[in-house]
């Protein structure tokens, strides 16, 4: 992705911080400062990909040119982007972990021009990722260990939210996506049923069911809503026999609109009453952590469900309040003031505590070098603009993520909002540099 | 992109149409089932990077050797997927053209495997162009002429959805974007002021201003409320003779938090009582078009907008209900039933009528062989997989939303509900193809 992906603001700074030898080490830190109402935690996603940003961070000579074309960029911002290269050292929470408002989930330390520039960019990865991934922890809760598999590539918002979308519902827990790109890319594994135009595009449904099975023979799945979801179930049924006969075992049914409570109950009567038990029954169609929780307590005997639009988008809570603000510079630790957006300075660092059963018992941010109570979630990943050697892979960072969710407290496993909010405290000596930079900022 | 950014079940349907030799032409449509509860019209955008996709649609060697990885592909599929190109037509509503629920914005033409294929794809670029043009004509409708200026690329979601979301904003009427990238790839104005990290990372805010504006001679814009924004509007005020002397002349400040309306009064009168009327007020933070309405209702002296998360993510309607549906198969009209999902069969066109003030007055959709009052919708913009010279660009689809949006009822033009829906009707001779088609389909 090209280095001009980036608010054109952050190199005109650049170019004032150059003019004024401005070069000092910076800190920033990304975090989110307050919860969408209907969550109750979040998970942190997209660490890879924001590594590999900084890693490959580099300006082409088109894209030198084109900044030359918009004039007022001067000859010394143009030669310092054409070697610019990130060298500074990145400390973070590993992806797949659980946190809360304001603790850092991401931490820069780079000389200022350059953990200036990468603001945009490592804000557009960590967002969405991490928005994708505590969105999907909810539908990992709500579905009680049934399948799952995104199915959200189509109204996803673009390619990459659709990959990343894949890849951080899989980090979640989900079993896999439809999205064959993502497969390749992440090896995530990867699903697929048929479309309702498979069958209209056969006179006859039954004869699409057939042509279906036999061109893709490994546990074909049938697709039964098109027109009445029991007479194809019936279908199914009586084609089960003539498949099986050449080695084809039909793997399911998948229902896509209508009571889904109610057709998944007849249409599993119908297939248990055929000795169809190993035929599966898969749902689609708008779902959300809600639904599915709500068919599972209507006791809808549904044994995988496919998540589109809601997972890709979070629909119901499309952005995180996320930001990346200066921190300290040159050593001084600095904060904003703004009403109502008002951070803590400084270096942080976040400890976390557990009760005796390992569940997650509060948190506390505090300055860096202070000494806390707790496990630190802060973990350095890069120096010196190279990653650090045995960082987590994906299955790892998905297999963390699943012993982070059994960590949590009953109270933020729910779907509603929890009727008080995880304990984040910040330190006593965090609150006294904030008095100290207040003090010293004109 | 790649070929496999689509839903693997594209490329089992694929094979099994391949070995049932179904090779027909087949007619899909792309439309919108229903409006978000916060629209009365929506906007067509994306056709450009949909042709775009269509006509450089190729498998590389490693994607085929993937799918070959992953089993139950046919050598058949392999070998067809290596040499395809998409060869098919395709009729559209230009981009920037307002358009409501049932009626199509894009038609393809093609052989049924092709037509297949592309689906999640021409899905994935048209969503999410014609959601964020669809919000984009809001805030415009909504800002009444102010400067209007795309902010949201970090809480975008990804790369695509950044670059996207800057150009539908841009054909919507925007006046431009931060993104660079947006700029270098579109030809889009770029516009950029300063952070507040660049004043946290001065030790004094009037000396970073003065900074920023020597690096940024160009009418710079200063943030103004990183601490207090009246005192530091003071210091603009206080500098600006300053930078005067130099030839530099201070643009403006920005307003990026607390009660915009009230500090935009307080500015205003400062600058103002200074003499400096030419320096403009622009604001920024959380903004949408009910915010900025509402801004303007009071009497905001706000020259421009920076609007950020809910243009770029549509964060009050992040989805529309967009589909891609067979319509036609080897001459034959086709639908699906599904329960609250069935859709009108057939190739459709879509008639326009207007009042004698030139204003929408009704639609009409129809059978593509009917002869029905109004102007079609849908022109002719691909054929045998080669866009037709002398599509409009840009700039002109640009143009045109603005002509569309000044035919708006002024009913639809409102932020709420309009009290009654647009009229969209269907034609009786379409009701009576879905009777016909309903009982030929088993």
């Amino acid at each position: 992705m090209s280095a001009l992906l980036t608010d054109l603001y952050q190199l005109t700074m650049m170019q004032a911080y150059l003019e004024r030898g401005m070069q000092e080490p910076a800190v920033f830190e990304l975090f989110v400062r307050k919860l969408p109402a209907q969550r109750n935690f979040m998970v942190a996603a997209g660490l890879e990909q924001a590594l590999d940003f900084l890693e490959s961070l580099a300006f082409t000579e088109g894209e030198i040119d084109w900044l030359e074309d918009q004039g007022g960029f001067s000859a010394r911002l143009l030669d310092e982007l054409r070697g610019l290269r990130f060298t500074g050292d990145v400390d973070a929470v590993p992806e797949g972990g659980v946190f809360f408002p304001d603790e850092p989930i991401l931490r820069v330390s780079a000389p200022l021009p350059q953990a200036q520039l990468v603001e945009s960019r490592l804000l557009n990865i960590v967002h969405l990722q991490t928005l994708i991934a505590s969105k999907a922890a909810r539908i990992v809760l709500a579905g009680a260990g049934r399948q799952l598999v995104d199915f959200g590539m189509r109204r996803a918002h673009g390619a990459e939210a659709a990959l990343f979308a894949a890849r951080a519902a899989w980090l979640a827990g989900f079993d896999g996506t439809a999205t064959a790109e993502a497969g390749l890319r992440y090896g995530i594994p990867v699903f697929g049923t048929m479309a309702h135009s498979f069958v209209q595009a056969h006179a006859d449904e039954r004869a699409a069911f057939e042509a279906f099975a036999r061109a893709r023979p490994r546990r074909p799945v049938m697709l039964v809503d098109t027109y009445d979801t029991e007479a194809a179930v019936a279908k199914v049924i009586d084609l089960y026999p003539v498949l099986a006969a050449d080695g084809i075992l039909v793997g399911g049914v998948r229902l896509d609109s209508g009571d889904l409570a109610a057709h998944s109950k007849a249409v599993r009567a119908m297939l248990d009453a055929a000795g169809l038990k190993d035929v599966i029954v898969f749902a689609s169609g708008n779902l959300d952590e809600h639904r599915i929780a709500g068919l599972l307590a209507d006791g809808a005997p549904i044994d995988g469900f496919g998540v589109g639009t809601a997972l890709d988008t979070s629909s119901d809570a499309p952005t995180l309040d996320a930001v990346y603000k200066l921190q300290s510079y040159a050593g001084i630790a600095r904060r904003k003031r703004s009403e109502g957006k008002a951070t803590w300075p400084g270096v942080k660092q976040v400890w976390r505590r557990h009760d005796a059963r390992g569940r997650m018992a509060g948190d506390h941010v505090g300055r860096a070098d202070e000494a806390c109570d707790g496990d630190p979630l802060l973990q350095p990943v890069m120096r010196a603009g190279r990653r650090l050697p045995g960082l987590p892979k994906l299955g790892e960072s998905r297999a963390h993520c699943a012993a982070q969710l059994a960590r949590l407290p009953d109270a933020l496993r729910g779907l509603e909002p929890a009727a008080a909010p995880y304990p984040v405290e910040i330190s006593e000596a965090l609150r006294a540099l904030a008095r100290e930079v207040d003090a010293a900022t004109r």
